[in-house]
């Protein structure tokens, strides 16, 4: 429960570097290595040297087909926005004492100012700047900048890795809070690919006592059942109908899943969409209706990395199980395309290497 | 806001009759004017001498088809949900002090010791014994039996038409519940039929400062202008994207309607469908996704007639605004005919005529 | 996770005896063992046998003072609410299955048609009868009656004890629900008692971080430290103040625990007072105030037996290692007195034996 | 619904004069009129030449007494919080479109980079920068300046006076948000003073069926009766036992009133404590815990500047009532004693007299 964190002094202010190498997508399937200057520190920002990167869905796509819905690669861009690294320099207003500290990264820059940012709910900020999202740079890179507040200190006992993916875990934390999962609570998750498994476990870690996972490949349900689930389903073969749960947490973006899920949900139950699909799905909304079912999805997430960081220290969740590939940065394009093959779950970018 | 309510005994229990005029329908489009028992008493229950019935969308739909969904007419129904009455008789365990009294009628039998029950959601009993809904029968009749606390005592100042509509208007204060309007609170309405101008009123009764309403028929549109509407809208001219409201509170049913009324709600907004349409319907999932809305349904309501009392009473709400056409119990079948014509919103029969 | 459940045909109903045994509180310091009729058995009842029942501080306040507040000891009374049994014989309304089954009893009978009980908060029932509440009889007796739907069938790995227990320690979930108590939460426990003892498990199973607990008794701290206390203080001698934590709930009752235990929230928490003292506390009122802080008390629970039994037969909680002292009805008074020796956490008294 | 909001050049920039007229209190009792240098003008900020400002109780406290509770006028301090004006100078990182804007002025500076902040309780920020709040400089003075999203535009059918008065009744619609009024609530209000009107009038906004107010002052309780109250009861003779309302706001600060108050709450009710008085008082314990009453209070508000905005727009708040005294700048020290006086309830000063 008591954690300790060291902190280690990396880099005077000084000797940092004025380039960095960088991994440049500069369009649909076009990544190269480049030298580039290190980003400009504001006043209320660190510069972080970054240790670890995660490879999410969304870097693929943008690699595949060089934009998602309205975000166009039409300059060069830095992918990359699950990570975690030390602090190497800090801004004018932020507390020295911060310097050579182990972070981990809330990738997102809201204005602070608009009716959702002062409401609490900055995740919805329309002003949003968010990494790896054109035209922001992400981490796939030595050095990033982000606002001191959103840099988190981590614990000895939490590896780079996890603290890079911390990013990933708060989805399943932001799922299950709006799931308003709790001791007792009954869900289903549909696909246990790397949001299924990371909600999986946030859900046993909100007390859920049973926990349901859906999925076509039979590797990745028993890895669900050996991380937290207490039951597996095969999504071809098995029905959900009549489970009655109290949340389905949908991790698959297949709308076969997210209909049958939604049929599984008792009344007065929660749906919450993490998994990205097609722009329109046909629903069943008379389930809903007779049931008074909520129906909601997490965009991102608001305050997570507290808790992540607590349930990591903690050991209630472990992500170092997600890791199935491991790349140095010039590697970056093979992490890009690492997680077609099968039995890959996560892929990390050491920019260090 | 302090209201009278007189209490007139009505008819001494020895004087009741064995018998009473009811409207029958034997399948769907045959219906009969008949002599039916009484029905019988319970301990807990009271006997309502209907006063007034309102014809409902559920009640047409019967008649048309003879059937809702898997509830199918296949033995002799009573319909009609909506109803106030006057208490002829009580039974063995209620207060005496009750016959005479004035009432209007929660149409509903939760079986009040199931986990919904307990927990606040007796609408969602799946154990429910529903008015008019196969096997068990309406008020398109003299007398009805009610658990005594669900007939509620109103006052002079309510008309018994009034006091009937408390039923659909109980629709239109769960969906502002569920929506959770409140004072500044933008709302958009789709749809100007009964329910849809029940939701204007409601919505401006829980404080909305802006209530968009759309519809295609001018006459409806103007009607709910007159009658809190803030902004009228051609559903099919008129646009409502971007209006970025806190709550769409669908009164149609028409899919078109719903995923355009989607469009126009803003972060962390609300949609309430209450419209009865399609059994799945395409939504544009991605957009609830980005901006986190909830969405969810109305199944009838629970604990709302007091608070629907009070707004009349209390001259918030207009209920009498929506009776278009008025008959007796022999004339039933007009009466669930009319509805059909140009400019009726409400009919409403009167068995003791 | 899946747990099995026993049923064993114990007696059939023509077998019951006409009279049990049952320990009677005549007044105030006045107990005997005597032979009264078997408790009439409604149609929606159950007749429980019973194997164990806990003694609560209650029960303890009524033997010794012959009161408690308002309710006075004036007729005979049978004292005890906290017990587990057999279904002995089943209500005419009531599923004949149910024989044989071991349940655990929440003992209290709503009235189930008031406001309160039809907004899912039967607890604040006003026509509420409680066991071993003035005039109410509960359980230190063979027999006893309890509404259906409040007698909950128990795993096999569920001890009678425990399953007797699940009534405080509802109270302790009960707290922790009020309280808010999510994954990352810290929370302050004042009272290290057997209620004291249960918040604390019950906070774990909520998922609480850090627990923090207070108690004058050196025992009664590290056995809390045991049995999840991640924090142990000293409360003559250690300050809580400027712990910040989400939530304080109080099981000591103590005037100056209640107000340096509120003293020690952060903003925006909440403060939940489970132990009973005087009437009138004086309280840091602009404290309360300046951080918005939410206060208020438990007054039994609502729909807590399912999740207990659920936390029981995961191994979540364990209510077995409360139980100090054992006793036979014969025994009651002693099991009654039993609290006040060092060490003694809670008497359990059997009345088969 | 619809305003119009005029926009009107003030001052071109380079016309703002150097200094600035403000009335200065040196310490307990010593206030005078001074010329002092405008206020630095921050990128993100405005410059809003001050049109009305109102006196609240807290800057009669500063005068009288030199502090309040830890906060010292140890400096000369400008005081005063509710402030109307036009914006004279835009920072650097403002649409200057906002020149010329009328505006009400939220008062208050929060970091907007704490927990409290960013879960959207930036009233409670612990590096919170409140104006008149020692060593933060108020409005008795002819420029502020606030931070652009704090600085709300008024329509031009809102006098300066209302604009400035936004200050208190947010505090209002803030204790009835906290108190959860809706429509049909049933409330008593404690106290008929300035906070007491403005809280009857957010009451009835918010929906309140049934609102009680107590005072001693009879004419007090008429004016209240005139502006939303429906029942007036005096302090010292009716009693409020029993009322068993669903929330009730103490805005008379005196501990008698508190206590019979929370006594007059119905189950699950709610007590938001708004008056300021001891530090420690005497509540009804054992009340609050049978009844799980919720007791907080308030502190300041967050984000109800816009709705305060609209219900003034719309008519269903009036503040222009509350003002019983007009004061020139010269005429602050006047000002602050005005309150005294039978029959007032707020001064205003305007600092361009």
């Amino acid at each position: 429960m008591t954690t300790s964190t060291t902190r280690t002094p990396l880099l005077d202010p000084p000797e940092l570097p004025a380039t960095m190498r960088a991994a440049i997508l500069h369009r649909q399937g076009a990544m190269t290595l480049a030298t580039v200057p290190i980003p400009h520190l504001e006043a209320d920002q660190v510069l972080v040297q970054v240790s670890a990167v995660g490879v999410c869905g969304s870097d693929v796509h943008y690699y595949e087909h060089g934009r998602i819905g309205d975000y166009v690669v039409d300059h060069p861009l830095i992918l990359g926005h699950e990570l975690a690294g030390r602090i190497a320099a800090v801004g004018s207003s932020v507390d020295p004492a911060r310097l050579g500290a182990r972070v981990a990264v809330e990738p997102q820059r809201p204005c602070r100012t608009c009716k959702q940012c002062k409401a609490g709910r900055y995740n919805l900020c329309p002003e949003m700047k968010f990494y790896a999202t054109p035209p922001v740079d992400g981490a796939f890179a030595e050095y990033v900048t982000i606002q001191s507040d959103f840099a988190y200190d981590i614990p000895d006992n939490v590896s780079d890795e996890a603290a890079a993916l911390i990013e990933p875990l708060s989805v399943g934390l932001w799922a299950c809070e709006r799931a308003k999962i709790k001791p007792g609570s009954r869900v289903l998750i549909a696909g246990a690919g790397p949001i299924g498994i990371i909600a999986v476990q946030a859900a046993r870690a909100y007390g859920a006592s049973e926990i349901y996972v859906t999925d076509i490949a039979h590797d990745r349900l028993a890895f669900a059942l050996e991380h937290g689930a207490t039951h597996a389903l095969n999504a071809k073969t098995d029905s959900v109908e009549g489970l009655d749960v109290d949340a389905f947490i949908d991790a698959s973006g297949a709308p076969q899943a997210v209909r049958s899920g939604i049929r599984a949900v008792g009344p007065a139950g929660r749906v919450i969409l993490v998994g990205l699909g097609a722009d329109e799905v046909e629903l069943p909304v008379s389930f809903i209706q007779n049931r008074e079912i909520w129906l909601s999805g997490v965009f991102r997430y608001t305050n997570t990395w507290p808790l992540a960081i607590q349930l990591l220290a903690d050991g209630k969740v472990d992500l170092d199980i997600l890791v199935t590939g491991k790349f140095s940065l010039s590697e970056s394009e093979a992490a890009l395309k690492a997680g077609k093959q099968p039995g890959q779950l996560k892929a990390v970018v050491y920019p260090g290497r």
